[in-house]
């Protein structure tokens, strides 16, 4: 597998970075009816959808701006050098339609979506919209039966229902998604958990089926690379998903969210935990909750931006080491 | 009947307009099963849900910057002299709990808590929330019947469906209004609409149910005073409800809005058309569409504090005379 | 000449307004080479530059702004009832590049691509930018001789040089065009000046040259129709360009912006000149100056979103008509 | 008297607008105690202070704000044509220290400066600040019996007390200069007064004194240029002093300031209104109540500034014809 | 002592977080003078006041915005899982009224409010407004004699005086606590010191009084845990205050203060100091210096209403034990 | 040598810090001309010039911003105890005036004016602007032959050229200095680079010409002491310049800068490195590309203020020592 010259982003030095309408990371954009996605090997796939927020709504604008300050993002990893654009073809496959009158319409959307994406051997990096985006994009990922997770975020996502019954919040994904059986329950992680609570509902569900939580105190305690090698045992060599919720990061460093929790880790911190991946047999990821209203000049899209590098960094050397197999 | 002590704002002489917990013009709260319900007149209450919002979201977050910006509402009326809480008793009556997962639970509950509000014999003046809201709150008010209404506006909200067949958006509880009974198109005016369109569906539903529109063109030449009388003609003296979308008035002036159009009335106009209504028979009230995410420092709440006030010197002096007799 | 489908503008009834790569009001994106551009009537182009600006920069990041609030205008003007993407096809035509660090240079490149739109038998509509901006599109476009011109500003731009000779800054372009015979100064009118001035001298030289200056104060005494009136006449049917700075409104309605002078028209007003700018024979047109970093909300740019579509739509029936001939 | 080029304003072709340390209107800076003092005709003064503030601090932030946006003034009045710069002498003055920790001391402070400032016969011209600023300045400008007062405001400030007796609060300094014989009740017209209010006391005070008020309802009904003949006949030929509150204006136009009222005038009736000054013998001056945390973008601020040029340029030309007798 | 119905704070789950009327997390709001305190064992209340602030003002309006951001705390501690509403009543008793004209007047009202609230045997948390807060409620708390002081901040506030002998302001209050005999120096403990400094007087203050300093480096250099087991044994198990300046924190994640200094913790290492105060004998506590004009989204509100609930499980689980006795 | 009353800053207790017109570090303001200038050790001077900026402008207002800021810096080093204007005379130049149409022009000012101040044997502390201010400044400075370089940064600046060729831009000055004589390679460090990559044609300069490059990922393994002895190593006792640029930090401590890269160093730690260079034979500083627009409440403008007085304090005990001998 080589590249195509198609899928090159446009460069600073080409097109200065205020120019241009904004795609993710410059690169082209391209319907998912479009001829040229046979050739793409990932395709980054705008959620902007937030109905399954429950406080402060916002992240329907994430994929927009999160396109406008990717535009910062140049070609190659400072530290690996690795140059993911040089390994693999990828491209922006736009936005899936929500329907804001109809929450499982959206489900469904977002789920044929991603369907059509993997039948075209695309991997698929969805960036959200809310935490509950992740539930349909699973379900079109986990279709030969569950999946590992990799989970960044301050919160478990694991809670029954919200406000006498509702099933469907960004608060619950996962106990759907492991309910759907889309998730193996000995195959995840979640990283990061803090905040005060409600109550122990979420961590007896996640202890009763065997999802480690790590805690924000243990991962301070034990460092990132510990943690991280741990995280890559429990998930193995299995199909794995990488689920990034930016509030995850503390919120000096991620303003722009709409359920934030002071005592988090650092933009650093956000990246080494992505780097650490490397060898994961990822076959989907996304990164969510990034919320405009709320974030000043830019700057925690920026670093989401810089995270879905981070990602497409770790993805891209393993996929074209398995093509070229 | 006379006033009751309790039923004074907090003045600014006695707490600093800054210090204690905001309610609407820092008058008394008070739940709905609270006894002294039954001593009040009007009753401010919020609706802080914003699920019919078809674009930018936030009016959720409006009654609560509302009642922080009304604290620098004082007692009497500028011009007129009127001392609205001296002639009727006033009280915040909390807000409404949506269910953020279920818009038709929600809607429901706004009717239940206004017909309970209306039971206990309190006109209410409702504060948004998105334009949705307005459709259940008709729902309790319309209960003899279908009302006029007086709408001012800078769309129509009387479209018939969107995305696809959905029927409940802040762009159609008009529609579903006339539909339902609730509002007599004969008796309904709009005032200010303007701004680019989708198409004459919704102009030409007005066409044929008989809704007068005034577009803000119309405004403009005609100036406030002939408008409002006429809005007035239309009205006549039956039960009359009245919506104030805070969109009416131009961005520059209340830029904390959604779905803001441009060429808007000024906030001196703002106040007028409602002072205009003097006389009319309001039995029900709203402000709707403030949105706090994109109201810097707050001038889009403290107008709409101001166009509440104003209401309650239109609706007070009748009221009270009405009792009188 | 009819339209085509492929020239519509996405609806928000089908794609939510916060979804999407925002192009100019959702039309398609097209580079100069795409083989569509024969298909297209009218055409939009980014001018992301701002090197001509002497104060606070910003304008470079202005097309990207427009065009995300642009999302928020429909299909059909609310007071003409005029549907201009049912008319003429009308398309985005990406940003021309500029080269930060070469001013002839990238006034060349804005020269050259106008020309290739206009060489397709587009007119061209350029969203800057700053107002130096103006200068290379009218090379592009008079090239069949002196244009007239309607300029809406509260500064002339006529000044001769700035800072010790500098030539090229966005004080100078209308007395560059005159110089080199791109403008008939006969056929020249500028409309809203006001503020402080440096001295007399550009007005000294409009003098000399016959341009007419309608100051801010004649503006308001006379009205807009009467003095678009006294425009229509100036401009007369010969080819005319149009040029608009966003500082000829008002700072409340237009904050978004460099050098603004208190004291201006309404957003009202904003729209009623160019509307009044029916019947004129409009060769090409530019809307410059809105600068993001000072726009809050975005305001300033979904102005300019809707001065732009009002543009449209007195531009498309003549061009539709002039085709049906 | 001619000018001496030492006070001539920095020219934004000499030194671009942003940069420089800013000083009103770019004018030189010098202590009171500067030998240059006595070559001054109109010094601008800021007092930094808001103890006097009952709700949302801030003006004491003004003078500093107000100077960096002041750069953007140049020499020439854009109507009228007036260079002031070259009539008479203007020179900052710096701020009056106030002491934080003790009102009457910093009102002490005010006094002190000012009257230095007139003995040097130098016309003060102070930026406030709260509006409690101007009684320490009247009382070192009204040493030879009572002056008159044009006074643009939302509010009378004629209260008697707040807060249980507290005499000196931004509501009541005109109160204050009343009964200590620095103003002239006979003499006093308020402009613009408007919003909600505690009661009639300060109108009933008003009235007995003879203190004119024009609300602002009236204010739009008779127009401006009507309003203020009144309001040169009421204060004559006397020695007068201006007060401007920038509340004055409407919140849209004047967003940053702690207690605005809706429905105000535009900026352009904000410069009208002083313009019609002319010929009013002018004893000294002040501009208050900018506050700028609430200022975005500091459009209040440069409104400020451009005020305060409308003030100099109906100074200047009296000022110097005077001296030329 | 087992814990009252009506002392729950309002789940998210059934009231959404952003509506209702905030109170400090959701709490009963009762005054002084409500029959319901005799039940109440930790008690709320706001001090909106900031006349002893020397630079930029805002901290009057502190507690209100930390009302509203507290509405996203829960019910139970994330690492300890201490449920503190299980264990004690707790209540929000509203704002002290402050006199913003006085002072002194304003000081005593607080050391009243306090007082009242002691002698119904609650223990007060109070909210600030600014530093020099802490002194009158001290004034309530030390009755029996000198407490023992932790304090987290970047300033010592031990200075003597201010602008020529102001013996008031927020650089000032433990300098007269302990003038006053409110606080034993030999139990006091200042953890967080940085900054430039005017000069020693303060350090030299606190070395002859024998105050232990712990500054910002020493703090980095031995860590959290070594820290405060040191603070734990300066202070001991006699009656201790805990007063928590938010500019302790490093200005990334605090920005909303008047007198930030870089090079501060972590929100991180801002709760653990908390939560290593267990054990110590609280008998009264304050937050203060959150000033929302500088407080973008109310990021550092949110920290603040964090840090309470961290004070609030430090406090009821010993509380409910001694009661328990 | 000793120091001049007339060089002390304006002290917080006599003159409150926002009140005034503010300089760097409240310290006297003189023009290049005034004859103080010799008895000045260390002088500040503004270069209000981005014309190199290849991204988002704004740093051409950030010497205005540093100065308004700075007015919070104190006298004394809160942990050294140094109090640098005891040891040397220290004052604020003004802004070297640049050219905002003619790079070339600017730079050449900017040399002038630097060598101005070094023939009066004051040493320079530049406070930009963007980073290629840093060349003309160099070319003033290493007059004696080439100099070290102590460079704290994200990214390298050692670019060959940018959008085809241009020579000159914030992304080239070291490129272009090594290559003019200005600085020894072999004594040349820069610390924190980090951020992606365009490709690695920099650091294979970098490579090839011996500079040393300590990466974001060195620096947290080895720590800030161990890092900087290498520095002060690898500079030796040569003469020195130091440039920071505040991108250098993590933009959540400095969100105010046009090319942040996340995974920064915090503000304690942007202050130790500096501390660090004790011992160092600096003949020159700048701090560069603090960027207001981007700069919520200047709380970067603070950051740089602080880190300016962080150098004072290691510039100013040699400087003294020197002259003593």
């Amino acid at each position: 597998m080589g590249n195509t010259d198609g899928f090159q982003p446009v460069s600073g030095f080409d097109l200065p970075r205020f120019a241009g309408v904004p795609t993710f990371m410059r690169l082209p954009l391209m319907g998912l009816s479009d001829p040229r996605l046979a050739q793409v090997d990932v395709g980054f796939l705008g959620l902007p959808w937030d109905a399954g927020t429950t406080n402060r709504p916002g992240p329907r604008h994430g994929p927009r701006q999160v396109r406008d300050l990717s535009t910062m993002i140049r070609a190659q990893h400072g530290v690996s050098g690795v140059r993911p654009f040089d390994l693999v073809n990828c491209a922006d496959l736009g936005d899936v339609p929500p329907n804001p009158a109809d929450l499982q319409d959206s489900m469904s959307r977002i789920t044929a979506a991603v369907s059509q994406v993997r039948q075209a051997r695309v991997l698929p990096v969805a960036v959200g919209g809310d935490h509950l985006c992740s539930l349909p994009v699973l379900r079109a990922v986990a279709t030969d039966g569950p999946v590992g997770l990799v989970h960044f975020d301050s919160h478990t996502d694991l809670f029954h229902s919200y406000f006498g019954g509702s099933l469907y919040t960004h608060g619950t994904p996962f106990r759907r998604a492991i309910e759907e059986g889309l998730l193996d329950p000995a195959r995840m992680v979640q990283i990061g958990i803090r905040g005060t609570a409600y109550d122990s509902e979420d961590r007896e569900f996640a202890a009763d089926q065997g999802v480690r939580i790590i805690t924000i105190e243990e991962f301070f305690d034990r460092g990132v690379a510990d943690v991280m090698a741990e995280a890559r045992r429990i998930v193995g060599q299995g199909p794995t998903y990488v689920t990034y919720d930016i509030d995850f990061v503390d919120p000096a460093f991620a303003p722009g969210t709409g359920t934030p929790e002071v005592g988090g880790p650092t933009s650093f911190q956000a990246l080494q935990v992505v780097r650490e991946l490397r060898g994961v047999n990822i076959v989907g990821a996304d990164l969510v909750e990034v919320s405009p209203p709320f974030d000043n000049a830019g700057g925690t899209a920026f670093l989401a931006a810089s995270i879905l590098f981070e990602m497409l960094c770790v993805i891209a050397p393993r996929l074209a080491a398995a093509k070229a197999d």
